[in-house]
């Protein structure tokens, strides 16, 4: 049987260790905390070779998953998602080497679906009953909906402003959900209060330790697809970054068992001109991000005035050379429009500006036409119907084409 | 290399055989074409072993896919979807072993994918540049989608009432596409008229003969993930019915391969009670249904009046023991958020409608609480946002919980 090598937890930024088998939140110091593994262990036991007959999700990578008993995993089949060649944008653009991740083949259509899955089940493990979170609005379904088939009770809240699908999730599973008039700090303010009076599990982004190690296995996954070479870019769109410290994270993993090399790919965060704190804090060579006022952009799910891991997301782009740049929204779009007509991947405004951020990598040579690029897309497009512009002739059963 | 063993197209009333490497659509009888392969051949070399090491897609069944070669493939990563466990729904309903086949999480977020994959890459490959179809929404996006990545030109005819969303995919891709005031049938028309005149190739259902063939892969996929052994009830919500065709005619070729044995689970035409033709004809014993006059139901998808495979859809259920049975637009509903509120799974209308039925067969004793019953969901519920009633309070940031 084929066993978890989870060890402890750890704080990133004082080194405190904490106990993985009782429920934990943050660190006494404010920080989130970071899982970790007996990777020792892993490496004598694990062979690259076993991989070939589990299945396609990111269950795959159990060993390094936090979950002790599979009978607490709670599975929608996520994971194992495409890792698509764009050769048709790639030679019209100049990238010989461009590929998509595609998170939106995926339950729930967005990659928060991993996080979610792992989180709940680990929830679900050390006996979590009732979680409850704010959201830009796929966390808060995907979330909402794992919490569902996990049998947890779910309180969701999200910004007034957000993709209104998202909402039908929430409600049709049966959370108990708000919209609240303002950002995603708000509806946070609200879930914290609501934490200390009620006991409930609070799990808001990287508050609890667990979803960041669903968001890794999209770095497990990339590092299998291309048999254990890494690209050169990783292109990432960045609101709290879970996604980006997740890949970074898995990466490291990946080194300490020995079944990756010393290379590792160079990490982009990409944000929007509207929402850009952590693209400030990389050119001033800061360590951590200050609260953008009036952050707008239409790229939703990136509307973070102020990450609590954008220490973290940091580290992983200062030390794999990577960059961060912010794109406006016109690029956004444009690029959206240019995936999906020229390689037929209809991608959320998130996944859109990451290519929008390729396109000015290029141009600035940062990025090299040589280079094996992956843009990593968050989330299909069809979850958010109003940025798409449709002009239609409706016509009679008599008329003709 | 892994090679195709296509070997002609047939006619499955008139018999007369085709060329499959030149351009076909109907046959001059005016039925379907069915593709036939070496099954022969594929017996002595295929090996069920062979599949653990290929990549999880509906590519994996290459040497039974019509494509020739490799590089007319055109995929977004479709295939290999979740089968999932519903414990809960079933200890609370009384099914003991009640599985989902989820067609949610694939590119384009329904089934048509798989159509749309194969039917696009064989056309590619005999040098259609232009196609047209009409549509109830999710064939034409999914088609509009695969066109786009294969460079063809696409006209796309759906109803006024299509779901919205599906529009954006025939947008966004670049498609030239109309709405119709009127049912798929007047689209169809359309279609016809403009096809006759401009020489495009028809991608109406079954009027090409590739299409059938992404969708068989259903069948493979459940045989594979069943282990070899099919389950004993598949409920398949039924429009064109192309699925519940391509799982028969998938399972009678993995019996000539000699990769599943002598029981064929017993496939069940669920329609809804607002269009139900295949189910009128199956009441009758008939071999082919009649039109239906004012049809109308929430499961959009399969609002069909006649579809021109119904004399196969019949036949693969009369041959398995199967049934044909309606649900009405309450039940549906109600199933679809049971399905989404115990499982997590929220499925589109169509696929709820087949947990209804199995409500009903099994309050019939039809199903037995010790059955293997698969729901068939052909798509994800947030494809239909108007389908969910939401309400939801709306707090201030100084609110409480």
């Amino acid at each position: 049987m084929t066993k978890s090598f989870l060890s402890h937890l750890e704080c990133p930024k004082c080194n405190t260790t904490y106990d993985a088998d009782t429920l934990q939140q943050l660190c006494t110091c404010g920080a989130p905390l970071l899982v970790r593994y007996d990777l020792q262990s892993a490496a004598s036991t694990m062979r690259k070779e076993d991989l070939a007959h589990r299945e396609p999700t990111l269950w795959r990578y159990r060993e390094l998953l936090p979950v002790r008993e599979d009978e607490n995993i709670v599975s929608l089949g996520e994971g194992m998602t495409p890792l698509l060649r764009l050769p048709k944008l790639g030679a019209a653009d100049g990238f010989e080497n461009l590929y998509l991740k595609d998170e939106g083949v995926i339950p729930t259509g967005s990659f928060k679906a991993r996080g979610a899955a792992v989180g709940i089940s680990r929830a679900k493990e050390l006996g979590v009953t009732t979680l409850a979170m704010p959201t830009n609005g796929n966390a808060g379904g995907a979330w909402a909906t794992y919490a569902a088939r996990a049998g947890i009770k779910s309180y969701i809240i999200m910004p007034v402003s957000a993709p209104t699908i998202t909402r039908n999730e929430c409600a049709i599973t049966g959370a108990d959900f708000y919209l609240v008039n303002g950002l995603i700090s708000d509806a946070g303010k609200i879930v914290g209060r609501a934490v200390s009076k009620y006991g409930w599990y609070d799990a808001s982004t990287l508050k609890e330790p667990y979803r960041i190690e669903g968001k890794k296995t999209m770095g497990y996954e990339l590092a299998e697809q291309f048999n254990w070479e890494v690209p050169d870019v990783i292109l990432y769109p960045t609101g709290g970054g879970v996604g980006l410290i997740g890949i970074y994270k898995a990466l490291l993993e990946l080194q300490a068992i020995g079944w990756i090399g010393e290379k590792l790919p160079r990490l982009v965060a990409v944000q929007a001109t509207g929402c850009a704190p952590i693209v400030q804090a990389w050119e001033e060579g800061k360590q951590e991000s200050v609260f953008w006022e009036n952050a707008q952009t239409i790229a939703f799910g990136i509307t973070v005035p102020k990450a609590l891991g954008d220490f973290l997301v940091l580290e992983a782009v200062y030390n794999t050379n990577g960059c961060a740049i912010a794109v406006d929204d016109e690029a956004t779009l444009r690029a959206q429009h240019r995936l999906a007509q020229l390689e037929g991947t209809f991608v959320c405004p998130e996944g859109a500006a990451t290519y929008a951020a390729a396109l000015l990598l290029k141009e600035q040579g940062w990025i090299k036409p040589a280079d094996h690029v992956v843009l990593l897309n968050t989330g299909t497009g069809l979850k958010y119907p109003d940025t798409v512009t449709v002009t239609v002739d409706t016509l009679q059963p008599t008329d003709d084409l």
